[in-house]
């Protein structure tokens, strides 16, 4: 994959990357792409490129401990939330957490919302163009926030989230195929209060019924 | 994006692609990393390569006559099938129909046996290697099958989809949000009826319900 070859410019004497170089964690799912992804990125000499999946994630962040995370929010687990706790923050378990920059779709806010939520600087759109991720990783790595102007319908949709706390428990235990007894059990609710939640959610998220407020829950990344 | 630079090469004297290019057509729904793709993927002296999204595929295969089309058969509309038959065959409205080659998952079955069905030559597993897409490519433009091992148990879970046709479209329907009533309408069928099917798709799914039901089989890229 070149990456070696790629690398042996950014080291030191003593086989150590250079104080300079970014250390960058590249973390997507689908190996091929990431594979791409990353070759593309180690054509810059200031960028120190290592990639995983989510699932490696938390791992790597110890082993390599990158000044960035550059994460695809997309997940490979069906209707996956990306564990970002687990890659930034206090979930990384370690002082000097990596800041995080996230590759996002404006039609999934609720994905936006909880970047943002996890202390994300980084903002690049998917539909852009990727040198954005090389500015935007260079940015957020002197800790300065870097947002993509065409993901700001995103932001505006997830400022605008109708569902409570509580409510999007509900559907996402609901959207796992839970029954209300179980979503019940699992909250300490009442079968009618767990019914009442889920007639709000239906009304607040303008669907037809359950089965079609959870399809737009779930495209939007609410759940 | 050196899109140009690399493809002068491949032009005859009268600007024309040479006739031994492979013209290839990547399909993809993120722009970001669909350039880095196709971008990786012109560094091949025999490749040609243009690029789109689902939505725009229909007309550049129309423009650009490919000999492949190599698409991502994950879709950016919600749950999305990807439109094949627009692709290739007889939707394409050519009578030199490209040839098809699929970047797929072995845990989504349901979109392995779509691409089957489109008559798909190329299988590479979204897992592997990115050189293997390269192989692909060549072996599916000399008109010859090419398929990962890797995507062998989504094959097999392909052969064993438990679903009648039928099933399938009032499943496809539901997870669409619309009601017993509305299925019951859009396929001519008494409500009882639709229930029915809806029973005997949860059990053959082996969900708990159907909600379940649907979360399962968009999962595996039923539908």
């Amino acid at each position: 994959m070149g990456t070696r070859s790629g690398r042996v410019e950014r080291l030191t004497a003593d086989g150590e990357l250079r104080a300079d170089v970014i250390r960058v964690l590249l973390v997507h799912d689908a190996c091929l792409v990431r594979s791409v992804l990353a070759e593309w990125l180690r054509r810059e000499p200031d960028l120190g490129v290592y990639d995983t999946t989510w699932r490696g994630a938390p791992g790597r962040v110890r082993s390599v401990r990158p000044d960035v995370c550059a994460v695809d929010l997309d997940c490979a687990d069906s209707h996956g939330v990306p564990p970002l706790a687990d890659v930034c923050g206090r979930g990384a378990g370690s002082l000097t957490a990596p800041r995080l920059l996230v590759l996002a779709h404006a039609n999934r806010p609720g994905l936006l919302k909880r970047a943002a939520e996890a202390g994300a600087l980084g903002y690049v759109d998917k539909e852009g163009s990727p040198e954005r991720l090389v500015s935007g990783i260079r940015r957020v790595a002197e800790g300065e926030r870097f947002v993509d102007d065409s993901l700001g319908f995103g932001f505006l949709k997830a400022a605008e989230m109708p569902l409570t706390r509580r409510e999007l428990s509900v559907l996402s235990l609901a959207a796992g195929g839970a029954s209300v007894a179980e979503i019940a059990g699992s909250l300490h609710l009442s079968h009618g209060t767990v019914r009442n939640y889920m007639s709000a959610i239906t009304r607040k998220t303008g669907a037809r019924n359950r089965i079609d407020a959870i399809r737009i829950s779930q495209g939007e990344g609410w759940v």
